[in-house]
């Protein structure tokens, strides 16, 4: 092997997942954003972990709720990922924006999005900073998927699509 | 979208990384573990998260050290995960059983293990407890690539190999 730059070597870390983290402020202001540092992090309860950048409105309104969604983006949502990436909550009115179908959740006040190939309604259970973003742990109280099924959008390092395995 | 049993749901998460945590303990014995359970967690200072077990020996070792590696498994080894999953290191020697070879790290004591496709020297920088398993960030100190290079081995749920998008 041979010593390289960080940047370099994290650059061939894909595919990686590409999430919605849905939220519900107090007044029901609905909001979403796509991040890609999100794993599953315990099985008994069933528990996922997402960073989110110190700066993010996403954070602000998980931390007052102790809830969020954890939604897998579907094949058709390119343009929900890059337009949700673009502009902040704080600002805009993203599922307004984008004209998004919201059904209610069956765990929590968030609901689900239309398009996204599968959700999972969490309940704040723990956080721990990590350099300039802060990790956000949930347990899983719900989970749904599309109906007709709908595929993974993942990301390959700035090109989004479906993943297959390659011989 | 419809509502499901919450495992229905997660086996749709693939692809899911697929890494080593390499770990030497105070006596310079090196072990490794493989691991699905991982992302990014920071841009600046970079750093990564990955879930270990409750019961895992790594994570004896990691909190004795506060070092490890975490190196992509490359595409040549489908058996290293497998057997590396199927035993512990308080048992048995899998560097030695599976016939690794080592070279030095440049910033950690953990060595290199050939055949990954990149790895991250990291330090011990926080942990929080998360159900059934802990999650444990790493300052990444040093990374390396495998030269030439070699594909990241990518879980498809329970099938292993590199990855490509679709359209």
């Amino acid at each position: 092997m041979k010593t390289t730059d960080i940047a370099t070597a994290l650059a061939g870390k894909y595919p990686e997942w590409i999430v919605f983290v849905v939220t519900c402020d107090a007044t029901g202001r609905v909001d979403l954003m796509p991040a890609g540092w999100c794993m599953v992090c315990s099985g008994e309860p069933p528990m996922l972990a997402v960073a989110l950048g110190l700066g993010r409105h996403t954070r602000t309104v998980v931390e007052a709720t102790g809830e969020f969604q954890i939604a897998f983006a579907g094949e058709g949502q390119r343009e929900v990922v890059d337009f949700a990436g673009r502009c902040s909550g704080r600002e805009v009115d993203k599922i307004a924006a984008l004209g998004l179908r919201l059904s209610p959740g069956a765990a929590t006040r968030v609901p689900l999005v239309e398009g996204c190939a599968r959700s999972f309604e969490c309940r704040l259970a723990g956080s721990l900073p990590s350099g300039d973003h802060v990790i956000y742990v949930g347990e899983i109280l719900a989970a749904h998927v599309a109906d007709p099924p709908v595929r993974n959008l993942v990301n390959f390092g700035g090109w989004y699509g479906p993943a297959r395995a390659e011989e």
